[in-house]
């Protein structure tokens, strides 16, 4: 691709991020993407079909991004979720893409055979190292960008309930620690709980089967 | 109200629960709403006001629906997070109203008053047995609500990587139970770990001083 259509390309593909995030599929224009992109529509069906063909395109980029920004570190699940907290929060586009392809185009795989090939790697690797509580691999990924997701998917309402503002650097600040904490929970099977119930003694065993 | 009137208002806000769940706000359509509601346009104006009034109250409604379904247990967060995800299996549109309401309208806040106000007052009670872990009553509350939805709006190509179909029965079985063993560990303050750490003996130990 000649230089000038390459960087044409990425303007419309920034410009479509941007409108879809805002938008989502049915409601993006393509008007608005060429004029931001200051580029023809015409230009857009070439490079991209259709409509739809952007709108894949876009997630596939937000995507690409994600995963190269925050890689599934899969020893790490903690700190994997505080990063992907982290990144979720200067790159709200990634969330807002991804909860309008589940609104409007659950079946856009763009990322089906790349992106999620690491992680399955990964799972699987980790799968070697077994959870004796029972929470297979991929459950965990998924409970790890649950815990990651959920404050930034949440209505103020309920996250200023305790009476503090959930978007102050401060209150941010205190739930990423949250997340990091409760997936280092997550990903700690009982077995240490069990060996110290095997002990037979103490407050803990007593808290533990009233649980 | 006439007893008619209410009928009819109660068949038009099922109808927009359907509508709003399928297409969001700005992709609903009163006309199709008044069709399958067997209502007309106009009696649609004058019991909502406007396409907006009608959002807020058919989601209003399908919070109030929630509550009541899966009340709050604050002393059985496990259990609780294991009956959401059973009401948003049954009532997929309850968790995609609440995602076109984050991405169309997030200051839509029809709940706030009554809805929370049990939450609230829930997890100030539950306050009371703090997290010596760190984890506030809020931000456990919003982990546990992500870690009952995450599997519902995760793209499906990353959930069958282990090989299983993520939406039969089984596999929702064995996730279901993933959930609540994972808000059962959210929930359990590291101090047995503490307990066991003090003891300072065992591989349990040394697992503790690498992560």
């Amino acid at each position: 691709m000649p230089r000038d259509s390459a960087a044409t390309r990425a303007r419309i593909l920034d410009a479509a991020i941007e409108e879809f995030s805002a938008f989502g599929l049915a409601g993006a224009r393509i008007d608005r993407i060429a004029a931001a992109a200051d580029a023809n529509k015409r230009s857009i069906y070439v490079y991209f079909e259709s409509k739809e063909g952007l709108f894949t395109a876009a997630l596939h980029r937000v995507i690409e991004e994600l995963v190269a920004v925050v890689p599934l570190t899969e020893d790490d699940l903690p700190g994997y979720a505080g990063r992907m907290f982290d990144h979720l929060l200067v790159r709200p586009q990634a969330l807002r893409m991804s909860m309008w392809r589940h609104l409007e185009r659950p079946d856009t795989g763009p990322d089906a055979g790349d992106v999620y090939a690491e992680k399955v790697v990964a799972m699987r690797r980790r799968g070697s190292a077994a959870d004796p509580g029972g929470i297979p691999p991929v459950d965990l990924l998924v409970l790890t960008l649950g815990l990651a997701n959920s404050w930034l998917v949440t209505p103020d309402d309920l996250l200023r309930a305790d009476g503090s503002d959930p978007r102050s650097p401060e209150r941010l600040a205190v739930h990423r620690a949250a997340i990091v904490e409760a997936a280092r929970r997550l990903g700690d099977p009982p077995s240490t709980h069990r060996a110290l119930g095997e002990l037979g003694q103490g407050p803990g065993a007593a808290a533990r089967s009233r649980s």
